[in-house]
């Protein structure tokens, strides 16, 4: 791993990502063995201006420990010194840069009713705290290469070996190539993101219609507001930034209660630390009503679960089977990276950017409007090379979207 | 480095170090590049039956870049959270262990003068902290080997086995050899640091004079109520646990206006990333009113210049030249190893717990007693081989301590 390459990420993220302007505070959230990176990362975001630089450390290791040992009221719980310091990040809104680089199956021996009872206390705690934040600092994932991690990508390949592959196709998925501007491609990049969405959004969509020869035949129905949204984010201080590097998709927020029929995983997904493969889902009327999987069912079920919102859809999102991501033939096992290799719909919570003139209303008045609530957010990969997208809209005008896999219509 | 080993050193600072108790919570200070040894402590510690741990990373190298860039006020006044943190430890008293495996020339282009005023403006906000936990929690201070420490002891061997050779010796140090019981070596050694503590305190010493070949020529005086302590202590909450691990030492709390004379250092020593090297200082009426080092005279006069109880001396501590520590023949640029291989004493706050009934006394009244006050506490080594002690009781009977740097009565 040449140090100038990881620079060019820190900057990257710092300069693309979060796109932290001077004076404002940065919170990284980055695994314990990217002590090199993290010091580039806070570096430069002090070279960009920052007032302050905090890193929360990471490692799921000490993580599943605590899953064994602490009673989950008690571990979900926040302290009160950690409700103060989210009501100082409330009022100060600092910049949010978290670096996966996760053990994918860290988890695997916690139960997944364990982690949901967790992550549901929890978020009765911090919910507030996420609303009120919401669509009001810069943020942005990324990834860095972990052994464990590169292990499980490159599981034939020597720990060093992997890791440097693993960054490889990371610095690649982020387009990062030496001699080249990084951050004017990902302008670049993000035009096209714009009239991608524009297109979308000029139809007007009430439902997508997906197929394919597996046996998926899922309709998703969509808000009269739902938006499309691609690439980069203008947050509410005005400053455009990247939630996600990388990303290839056009995601939106779907109507809650609308989804009907029955959909096939076509890749496998990492679950909190668990593995779920070769999975289904059937939806009635916006709840996903039965499913089931060859490994990780049971997590897959728990999930479903946590909560009332946990069973309806979240977010919908179109990525075409050409991604590099997906073309580079590699399972990550990170939602970040197997998100944009396909096509894929997420469980739980919905993001409320996705929807036109949010800020005209409450949580609960989206709520009501069909917009889902949860304390989770689970990405599935469903799109493939043969997968179909129709779309019909609130004109009851019809669209080709997709067709085996790619987009249907050029912008 | 095998797990095996390390295992074994988690437990001994876990059952030994800290001795933590069932039910009680445990805070973890230690190196990102730590997680191996940090997941061991952790596992231990709920076999141990924690309640519950917490993991506080740290990482010098982002620490400098703080240091750098942000204001010393800023940096050193605590946020309201961390403030409220601290009020939660002062009412649960969770026990705390502190591994130390820090660069020693980590921060060594920071300006002392901005060390010392970042540590000054912590020392206003956490005082009042530190002074109601003071002796009513358990800790233990513990090493750790990384790579950047590794070097600097081993500059001529490669990283790994740099590393390797230092876990060795702190294995050592720590008297953890292969298929011996650890816990009960400590607590024979125990017995006899509690032998040698009882002669001294028998003998109640109202001066000690330092002298070797070199030109030093201290004396040290000590309050009627100085107690020496060695090895582990006894808490207020009636746990016996292990301070420092190794420990070579017998130490007590001078008398912070009696010491007199000139003393010339007999190892170099790591001052907040910078090395002292090749210094005296010389005391009149308690207080060091001259120095000189050959290397970081400028650190070492900053430290000087703390705060009014930075000139005074904090603790004086008796180490035979016999220490393994001593004999490694090695410098370990890292306080808690340097200052177990030689006689030394402490410029800066002193302990209460040295002090006989301390607890009938408020801090302030300690204080006017000559117990020494200082946001800083730093160890300095004067003892070597040619170092002779003697001692005068307050009954103004003469006493042999160290002969030619050996203890000068058998216990």
């Amino acid at each position: 791993m040449k140090t100038e390459r990881l620079q060019a990420y820190a900057r990257l993220a710092v300069r693309a990502g979060v796109n932290l302007q001077k004076g404002q505070e940065l919170k990284l959230f980055i695994g314990v063995e990217q002590g090199e990176l993290a010091a580039l990362i806070v570096a430069e975001a002090y070279a960009a201006g920052a007032a302050e630089v905090s890193v929360e450390w990471r490692d799921e290791r000490i993580d599943r420990l605590h899953y064994l040992n602490v009673a989950p009221e008690r571990l979900g719980r926040p302290k009160d010194w950690e409700i103060a310091r989210l009501e100082r990040e409330c009022a100060l809104l600092p910049c949010q840069l978290y670096i996966n680089s996760r053990d994918p199956e860290a988890l695997k021996d916690v139960s997944p009713a364990l982690l949901a009872a967790v992550r549901r206390e929890r978020h009765l705690h911090t919910k507030r705290f996420k609303e009120e934040m919401e669509n009001r600092y810069q943020w942005a994932v990324m990834a860095a290469a972990s052994p464990a991690w590169a292990a499980k990508v490159f599981p034939d390949l020597p720990e060093s070996e992997a890791v440097e592959r693993l960054w490889a196709e990371i610095f690649s998925a982020c387009y990062l190539e030496e001699g080249k501007d990084a951050l004017a491609l990902w302008a670049e990049r993000n035009a096209q993101f714009r009239r991608r969405s524009a297109a979308l959004n000029a139809m007007h969509l009430k439902s997508l219609h997906f197929r394919n020869a597996r046996g998926s035949d899922l309709r998703v129905g969509l808000l009269d507001g739902s938006l499309w949204v691609a690439g980069g984010e203008t947050i509410e201080n005005g400053v455009f930034c990247n939630p996600n590097l990388p990303t290839e998709e056009c995601f939106t927020t779907p109507d809650r209660g609308a989804t009907e029929g029955v959909v096939y995983g076509s890749k496998p997904f990492a679950l909190r630390g668990l593995l779920v493969e070769d999975f289904w889902i059937r939806f009635a009327g916006g709840r996903a009503v039965d499913c089931g999987a060859a490994r990780g069912a049971e997590a897959l079920r728990e999930l479903i679960a946590t909560d009332e919102g946990a069973a309806y859809l979240g977010e919908v999102a179109l990525v075409p089977d050409s991604s590099p991501i997906n073309r580079s033939g590699l399972l990550f096992f990170e939602t970040l990276f197997d998100e944009n290799a396909a096509s894929h719909i997420a469980l739980g919570q919905a993001y409320t950017a996705n929807v036109r003139a949010y800020k005209d209303y409450t949580r609960a008045q989206l709520s009501q409007m069909g917009v889902n609530e949860s304390a989770v957010h689970e990405d599935f990969m469903i799109g493939s090379a043969d997968t179909d997208v129709d779309g019909v809209g609130f004109d009851g005008r019809e669209y080709a979207i997709f067709r085996q896999g790619e987009w249907a219509f050029e912008v």
